[in-house]
């Protein structure tokens, strides 16, 4: 078949996900309709404000939190682990100067602690084990009562990996400090509670259950103290100035609000396309499974194929069978360097370049799953061919 | 007549603009089509990256930069104005630790120069006249070798006074310093070259010229370096990390593209509409225009009127006539101090809490100009009936 004429298979909503039809037609009425300024004091400003309140809402549901005012918007997840990580280290610094983050978070977690670490804090990484978890033995020894901040985000989104957060809550809590939790993988896919699970910052993303782009949200456990780090018109308690960006709040709002309603049916749907998909590409020779077999999130599957680049793969993938696969984090694909995830949970350098990582989503069928196979063992088999290792 | 009956005359663009009905459409493509990450090695990330400089491009135009690569996308204005100061003022604090801007800054400008304060930099205000223009010679008096970043708007955004950007570039230059101009109240009202002005950095909102909310823009001049100051994944050369929210920025692209096309003739008729509703207005008793006269943004009328406080024209405007008006800047509106520009340019304190702005946009209507007249007119007489102080 014309690849030109194959129907595409987007197996990447890990990097991006189409916003839902239902939420764009929701939030687009604030575009061109109630388009106020949430700060301004007339009528058009009081819809904006009613509008920014009733997502705050809908995005502390979805979570659990103890109130909306719980709930501070920013411009995204980038923004949100910025902030939770500089406003929360930075606000609390009198308490001690240590901050610790799991050694395969994400880039927009590593690097505002390395940031922090130019500014005289002490930054050091929990080792995780072979299939991602971390060491919680390892965590008890490091933190001590002058760690500030520990950062462990809630799954991984280059191997699926889904962390024992009440058990990294409890080792947190014992000495005093403080947990931030990143979101971004897990949310709209696992139920989350972050009362029962003992999280006292946790940073989400509108885009990641399908709502506008622009919009992110910071948990922020009542009692927990933070600065801002955005100055300027004092916005969203003074922890994040800048015109509200409705369109994308609203949005977040209603995605939160159909995540919420939706997420147990579907990720249960997913789970039984991802399932099928492992067994099959398992069969592969010189396949392997990377993160966790069972704890993983429901839409996840992720492998190192020997001897072959997963680059490679996801170019050969997209140009012959209009599949779009991963090779680990998108914001850091085009950087030729290995993956600290990948190297973390013990995999050698050249084996750091060759992951696969396929993410599902709303658009992902069951019956796509022979075709998706066929397009990876068709690709792994011509490119060991041409492979000038085997 | 009853005022839910009234048609809406909405006089606050400074505060929030609907966006343009054909950025709306332009745009919408890639919140459920074209969605990709522009990092994805695959096809849907390579047309998404497309579109990303495409409208990094159309905005360059706009403003007559050197090239598409002296534009960073940011999530906004306030943004783009925290990046330009701190990102400037951190990675060139080698040559000095000075830096300045204008009385009557916008907070997004004054209050990351007082974050910058705290952490060690001498910051202080340029003085301006009784209409808001810098005081030249003041600012040759202050501005020293180690002065190393001076911020002047381009326009104000609560009196409308337009700045004399090259004299204040030539003084700034002498110097050996940077100059950042906030360009939000004035993009797409009037034509700007960054190259001829001699302007360094340069703040652009995607909302202020009817693109979506959610995207902003730093021009960084050939040859000024700055920090990022938002670490993460590393994107727009590792200025602005954070996967780029491609809605609002190719949208932006598209209403940058507009404005240049139409901005004059624009532009020209919002000026029409705003000389005649001044000559009205000013017949009033005991009115004054806020601001310059002459050099004054097109589409921007504002006004103090003796006895009575901008907050209760807003209400009263609002909710009897369904004119929506504003009293200085949105951001700010809900504090109850009064404004910093109107103090700066010598009002006394209870003068200061009086100024009713508008600002008119594609909406306005010369037709609406008597409506205008007699809403404020009845307004001020009822105010003055009330107000204990006549």
């Amino acid at each position: 078949m014309n690849p030109a004429e194959r129907k595409r298979i987007y197996l990447d909503h890990a990097s991006a996900m189409p916003v839902d039809p239902r939420v764009a037609e929701f939030a687009g009425w604030f575009l061109t309709k109630d388009f106020g300024n949430p700060s301004s004091l007339h009528s058009v400003g009081n819809a904006a404000k009613k509008a920014l309140e009733d997502a705050r809402r809908k995005v502390a549901e979805l979570i659990h939190a103890e109130s909306p005012e719980c709930i501070i918007f920013t411009s995204g997840a980038t923004e949100a682990n910025n902030l939770a990580i500089k406003g929360c280290a930075l606000r609390n610094q009198s308490k001690g100067k240590k901050i610790i983050c799991s050694a395969i978070e994400h880039m927009s977690v590593i690097n505002p602690m390395k940031e922090l670490q130019k500014g005289g804090f002490e930054f050091s990484t929990i080792p995780v084990d072979s299939t991602g978890l971390v060491r919680l033995n390892a965590l008890e020894q490091m933190i001590a009562k002058d760690t500030v901040l520990t950062s462990v985000m809630y799954a991984n989104n280059e191997i699926g990996t889904v962390q024992p957060i009440m058990a990294v809550a409890d080792a947190v809590h014992e000495k005093g400090g403080i947990l931030h939790v990143d979101a971004i993988a897990a949310e709209g896919r696992l139920p989350i509670d972050v009362q029962k699970e003992g999280i006292d910052l946790f940073a989400l993303s509108s885009n990641d259950i399908y709502g506008p782009p622009g919009a992110g949200a910071l948990y922020v456990k009542p009692g927990v103290k933070i600065q801002g780090i955005m100055p300027g018109g004092g916005q969203e308690k003074g922890l994040r100035s800048g015109t509200e960006n409705l369109f994308a709040i609203a949005g977040m709002g209603e995605a939160a609000r159909i995540a919420k309603l939706e997420m147990e049916k579907e990720s249960a749907r997913l789970q039984r396309i991802r399932d099928s998909t492992i067994s099959k590409i398992l069969k592969i020779d010189g396949s392997r499974l990377t993160g966790h077999y069972k704890r993983r999130l429901p839409h996840h599957a992720s492998f190192v194929f020997s001897g072959i680049e997963g680059e490679s793969i996801l170019l050969n993938m997209d140009m012959f069978y209009n599949v779009q696969i991963s090779t680990g984090s998108a914001c850091s694909s085009k950087t030729l360097e290995p993956s600290h995830v990948l190297l973390a949970i013990g995999l050698r350098h050249e084996e750091a370049h060759g992951s696969m990582v396929m993410t599902l989503g709303e658009s992902s069928n069951e019956d796509d799953v022979p075709e998706i196979v066929l397009a990876v063992e068709e690709t792994v088999a011509r490119l060991r061919k041409m492979s000038p290792v085997r």
